[in-house]
């Protein structure tokens, strides 16, 4: 059973290479966009699904699509559109907690799984100093909430309550799962 | 004011990098043995005391000591002695949760802080055969508890509760706020 990751993001590439898990990329293009009513749950799953769907796959083959969002209050955080965007999401983000989403759709030739996972990530408080020096070094502008936990914003999460990995991007142990439960009926 | 980091483990250098907190490394010798009658957070936060008093430093510098174990029921698992020690420990982990802590120490001219930081972590079940093939890697050989939740073992690890960066073997962000108190006070 060959993996096939519909996502551009390096982040993805990276855990599932850490984690031993072999794959092939295909890049797929959808439209990120909000639908009225659709709560971030929703959203991130209806995207990962569609990202699955858009690749043309072979028998013997599972597509794996994604999506991540950061929701803090009743707002859902994607990329910064700019430096004065990550600086706001940042100041949204300082001293408590907010949720990262990120849906997964895995689709073999017989089956199609669409799931989600949220970790609880808990921000100590930053100095008006500290998002700008952050926002200058470049690192949050191709990030969902405009941080990047495994980089210089690993010394502003003192907390995180479930799947790591989640927040960088991509929910490892529950891809691997779902994944042992294709293999078992041969996709 | 420059850290120096008294360890010679390549992960806590990885993570001072990634946080963008500059340091230079200088190795000390500490013998690792457990006393009778301490616990495992009296027990880390020692060898973390005695790590950075055993390195000479000029005034301006700060020595971070730090010391990482697991804890699964009343054990303290270190690095595993040999393949098969590493299985036991993964048995041992297996399918629950368990404590990884870490002791740090920062000593300054005129000061010195001791802290210890906690982290629960949920393995999910494995088999006899991925315990096997994960030995085999032999990634778990030099890490506290036989695994490393940033390889290969993060697609075993579904749930984890407090610093992430911790359990990797250094709690950053409570390292980067005791260094700001440091700055403030001048060491």
């Amino acid at each position: 059973m060959n993996l096939i990751l519909a996502s551009a993001s390096p982040r993805r590439s990276e855990l599932l290479v850490s984690a031993g898990i072999p794959f092939t990329i295909r890049i797929s293009r959808v439209e990120e966009r909000h639908l009225p009513g659709e709560d971030a749950w929703q959203y991130v799953k209806r995207l990962a699904e569609a990202k699955a769907r858009t690749i043309e796959s072979a028998p013997g083959e599972v597509v794996l699509g994604a999506d991540t969002v950061v929701v803090v209050d009743d707002y859902i955080l994607e990329k910064p559109a700019d430096d004065a965007d990550a600086a706001r999401m940042l100041r949204l983000l300082s001293g408590r907690r907010h949720q990262v989403i990120t849906g997964i759709c895995l689709r073999g030739a017989s089956r199609i799984v669409v799931d989600s996972e949220t970790t609880e990530v808990r921000f100590v408080p930053l100095s008006e100093a500290e998002i700008s020096d952050y926002v200058k070094t470049g690192e949050p502008m191709d990030k969902a909430g405009g941080y990047a936990i495994q980089g210089l914003a690993s010394k502003f999460v003192d907390r995180v309550e479930g799947c790591y990995f989640n927040v960088v991007g991509l929910p490892v142990a529950l891809v691997y799962q779902k994944l042992k439960e294709f293999e078992r009926m041969h996709g």
